[in-house]
């Protein structure tokens, strides 16, 4: 894998994992009034359209990148709707 | 242009302005505590990598989604130092 490719699929990993500590502190503190709402779900959107996107082109990182940001994106959301 | 490349372009913008009523939110509530630190470094490194493909591999929609996404994730992280 050249130097190029291997960058990209270190943003991509990046930014999927940065949800984890996220979903973690939200979880402990079952605070979600500083989230923007909006944001949850606007981000939503763009990732299972990301995903989607993934499908038609048939590439599996970005399946694999946007489905694992997808989940971790909904599980903040519900928690925002549930700890308000 | 076909109907999966407007996708992208969709997905890409929606997960691009999602950050902009949070920088909002957080702007005017000036209380970041539901955010994890880790959550906004790992996600502004991953933008900074996403950016240097943009460049790397000469996509314009790359680098501008991700250099706007990278402003208003900085913006967050100025604020999260800031407001604690």
């Amino acid at each position: 894998m050249d130097t190029v490719t291997l960058a990209g699929y270190l943003a991509g990993t990046l930014t999927t994992i940065s949800f984890v500590p996220q979903v973690i502190r939200t979880w402990k503190l079952k605070e979600t009034k500083d989230f923007s709402l909006a944001m949850l779900l606007l981000f939503a959107a763009g990732m299972s359209l990301w995903t989607a996107y993934g499908i038609w082109i048939n590439s599996f990182p970005i399946i694999a990148a946007n489905t694992i940001t997808f989940v971790l994106i909904l599980s903040l959301l519900w928690m925002k709707i549930k700890y308000r």
